[in-house]
């Protein structure tokens, strides 16, 4: 069943935007009395597709559903589109929680005033990619942020490095997993400045290596992402 | 320093591609006495790259290297242009040794009479990525295949299936690890038919879950190897 995330719920209807109607009608050719899901306050909902003068999402039934009880913070650099996007989708199917776009010293795409604009496009992207891989969640996407306002109290927190003499990521596992909230921080090409590492550092963030390989900056968090479900498989 | 694959040496002289050549007299605009990193039959020297009426790329010294010891086979179905490349760039830098494509009952693309030049292209993406991730190998790439020519009497061997019941990748990792070659195969869109799997059950693959996300098949890849690579960690 094709899954939607609702805007609104008003008693026994469902508000879902105007592309997603688009998409039941047009796209997908629904008939009167198909059924889809949506989603809305993390709850998992069978709908009925009523067509009469407009298109209605009627209550059918509650459907069961597992939310991700870990919160997985993602915080990468802003990249060129293709990069971007990629990073967006897959993060968003190996289930992050939320995604922070910073603003390094290597950092080449320059934002001027379309920072609004692409944030649009990147939650347009990652509630895309959740609908296509069934979550019951859509990642948020932050406002895009500077190195040294990565400030945060609770979870634990780790930058990847490419310095020598950090521990590697299994080194540290164990104490990834005995807390229900992450923070990562990826590199642009190039990686971080050495600065820029030492203020992650100051903030709390332990550098990491993720081993020998020459990955590229899109890979990394796909990387991070299949690792840390590996680990969280039963 | 960039990395490019010989196709000959000759004494002092390393042969390289014309393409490669362009690459580092117009793109990467070197000059005379300039140094490059040539791959020849699994060794890494440290070249000059001369220039006369043609240019020379001359050997110097010897790099030291290391090369994975462990084989891993990746087996999937030939997919469509973008999600084909991403998974030979991603497969090559998460250390791949070698690539089948097969065609599956649910495979979309059709083939007719472009397999040759669809393999010229793809073995020219992995070529760009072992340079571009400085590996000293270069996956190799086969023809297309059937899944019933799936036939190899070596290596562990794992397909992975959308089926309950099966044993997920973390329950049977201590067999991979103890193992120099693993074979893996990936399914289409839509997953390999039953007949499919039990084809591969019957030719030694064993059915394997990789948990319980919905990914799309060309993040499959990255997933599976992705693990490899953090078992192996040290």
């Amino acid at each position: 069943m094709q899954r939607y995330f609702a805007i609104e719920k008003k008693e026994k209807n469902f508000i879902l935007s105007d592309s997603d109607l688009h998409h039941i009608s047009n796209v997908m050719r629904m008939k009167n009395g198909d059924f889809v899901e949506v989603v809305y306050d993390h709850v998992l909902y069978k709908c009925k597709v009523c067509f009469d003068s407009s298109i209605s999402i009627i209550f059918d039934s509650i459907l069961p559903s597992v939310e991700d009880t870990r919160e997985i913070v993602l915080i990468v650099p802003v990249l060129k589109e293709q990069k971007m996007d990629l990073i967006l989708q897959k993060a968003t199917e190996l289930g992050v929680s939320r995604i922070i776009p910073i603003i390094t010293e290597r950092t080449i795409v320059k934002l001027n005033d379309k920072e609004s604009k692409k944030i649009e496009r990147w939650s347009r992207i990652v509630k895309e990619a959740s609908e296509q891989c069934k979550r019951i969640s859509v990642p948020i996407i932050d406002n895009v942020m500077n190195i040294s306002s990565l400030n945060f109290d609770d979870g634990v927190k780790y930058v990847c490095s490419t310095r020598e003499n950090v521990k590697n990521i299994k080194n540290v596992m164990h104490n990834i997993l005995e807390c229900a909230k992450m923070y990562i921080v990826v590199g642009p090409e190039g990686g971080l400045s050495l600065d820029e590492e030492k203020i992650l550092n100051e903030l709390g963030f332990v550098s990491i290596s993720l081993g020998k390989r020459i990955m590229r900056v899109e890979t990394v968090p796909l990387f991070i992402l299949s690792i840390l479900n590996y680990e969280l498989m039963e």
